[in-house]
């Protein structure tokens, strides 16, 4: 047998991705009431981030509960596999070198906190998309709360389900208020101060 | 309520990241006998390409198994659903802008023709990594082929279940008697030839 039978493996690692990339991998979790702007604003942020020429991807239920979880339905048993799987996606995303910005309503903070654990804490930030179920019930932008008021959907969170705020958060926003764009500002504030992007030049200047 | 109240989203497309990326996403699938050397060929692609620039990233049993699918087994069922995350997985990570590696046995046709058409035939190339099972049983860098050989593993393919050679794989190695260099090499040729990488220039010059 020749040489070449025994390969070794030059993995790349995970340092060597940010370094390339020129910037640290993170996962950004945006949680809150359905209709807070979530997804909005983590879609915003990743706009701003790839324009900075940043590594970047979003997910929220549109791009995980079609595929990777198109098998399970809203059952306790069934949302927390939904959790779990989303947190393991969130790890290899990590693992990738790419900031990976993820909207969920995730309502329970023993939920967060383990997928902080799972992802490590010091790669996890925690923003809390801060706005009053009035706002969110007017914005309504699926229908999701007038069918949840008529009954049609249980347990619906804000309606008939808790929302357990974080009692912690790495950044709170008020969603329902403050601009867009300041928002997202600040979640980027928050990324240099962390040390994911550098403190200077890009991304925003 | 204020303007603020309706924010659009400004989602990031996948051909925007190729462009920051400076090449095209897919999904490079190896597939072959335990021990062929699919795991140590595609870490080495890997390494190549992340040293010319690319974004990559690469999947195979150890990062899967224990995370995403840690909740699997064996059974026919089990492995049908294995495969069906690895694929909702590349994916995402095509979406992502990612050229994704994956080096599993994937032993039926019928598996792997179902990836393809789940990740787009056009972002899928079929890598056979051929390799007679004397080659890869005397490797046995794992042990399995003895544990098989014992029956301590029910239905191991290419001992006591079967494995369907690829009919039109878009590239087939010799990964018992190549070099490891020159199977590399063949992959980034194949990949230049289907304009994933610049025809000329980097990466490997």
């Amino acid at each position: 047998m020749s040489a070449t039978l025994y390969w070794h493996r030059p993995s790349v690692a995970r340092d060597e991705r940010e370094r390339l990339n020129g910037h640290r991998a993170c996962a950004v979790w945006f949680t809150g009431l359905s209709g807070a702007g979530k997804s909005t604003l983590a879609h915003a942020l990743e706009r701003r981030l790839h324009e900075a020429g940043c590594r970047t991807f979003t997910f929220d239920g549109d791009n995980v509960r079609h595929g990777l979880c198109s098998d399970l339905g809203f059952s306790a048993d069934d949302r927390h596999e939904n959790a779990r799987r989303v947190g393991e996606l969130l790890r290899l995303f990590v693992e990738a070198g790419v900031i990976t910005l993820a909207a969920f309503v995730s309502p329970y903070r023993a939920d967060r906190a383990r997928l902080a654990d799972r992802i490590g804490r010091e790669n996890f930030f925690e923003i809390y998309c801060r706005c009053s179920l009035e706002i969110c019930e007017a914005r309504d932008t699926k229908g999701i709360y007038r069918r949840a008021r008529r009954g049609e959907i249980p347990e619906f969170t804000g309606i008939s389900a808790p929302y357990e705020a974080p009692l912690a958060a790495d950044l709170t926003l008020d969603t329902g208020t403050e601009p867009l764009d300041a928002c997202a500002e600040r979640v980027i504030a928050l990324l240099r101060s962390r040390g994911v992007l550098d403190a200077e030049g890009s991304p925003t200047g």
